[in-house]
């Protein structure tokens, strides 16, 4: 089983979003510069977070990501869906309709046992993300770190995060 | 998040197994062609299960497949991690250490909260699948099939299963 790499970037990128200051924004470049990471790629994962209306952007010279809603009602779930899809991991494609004793189409309307597990497992690890929030992480973030650290974070965000313009899309 | 197609045929290559009369075998063509589906590649996750002590095969001209215990030892999380690797999907880079407010690495002994979240998340996803057992579906799968569905497969088997040699791997 897989989860993309981008949705460790972006789960990190929206973390950082919310630790700016009201009214102001990070540009992709500096996100990325942040975690030293390809600036190409780590747009890719704010742009899916847009789509996803967890982050935003504002336009123009001064513009910047953030967060489009409270950290408490984005979750884990909605980062990982955002950037690597909803869709079911286990890909069912009915290989009991094929062959000598396949089954017909019409006597397969529920799904077999087989998937019917996959989706329960995957319903289980849906429900375990979801009950973690990006408040959730900012906090234990917050308590589980030395001040010295996030000090050296508050003046990198002070120093980076732009005033937002008043367009954003 | 995605699992290989090959977890569906090695499920479904498993189940029929479970069919198989005492003291004999299927060979990994006449599994291929009960699912329809391209030969080498079945033989492919015949050999993972093989790996994983799931499955075993006999050699020489009355060789075959068969399960190597019995179906209530065998789960749905060690099918699909035989096929699938154990690995973590979430692959945490450690991108805290990275960029200008980078932890150093004495400092992230522990796992960070979202790499923690992911493996939470995860390991619900493999208790579920824990929980299956081979021959919890193949008692399912019984309980939801009409007779003739049921009768058909058990021809078929009776008549493809090879008595089985001596020698196994």
């Amino acid at each position: 089983m897989q989860i993309s790499k981008g949705v460790e970037w972006a789960a990190h990128a929206a973390a950082l979003l919310n630790g700016l200051p009201p009214g102001r924004g990070l540009k992709a470049e500096a996100l990325a510069r942040f975690h030293d990471v390809p600036a190409a790629y780590m747009a890719k994962q704010l742009q899916a977070l847009s789509k996803a209306g967890i982050a935003k952007t504002s336009r123009g010279a001064h513009g910047g990501y953030r967060l489009a809603k409270p950290a408490d009602e984005i979750t884990l779930w909605d980062i990982t869906a955002a950037v690597d899809g909803k869709g079911p991991a286990f890909r069912c494609t009915e290989i009991r309709q094929n062959g000598p004793c396949g089954l017909k189409p019409e006597d397969c309307k529920r799904p077999c046992q087989i998937a019917a597990a996959f989706a329960s497992a995957e319903q289980a690890f849906r429900d375990s993300l979801t009950a973690v929030s990006l408040a959730d992480l900012a906090g234990q973030v917050v308590k589980d770190s030395e001040p010295d650290h996030l000090l050296a974070m508050m003046n990198w965000l002070n120093a980076e995060a732009e005033p937002l313009s008043e367009k954003s899309a």
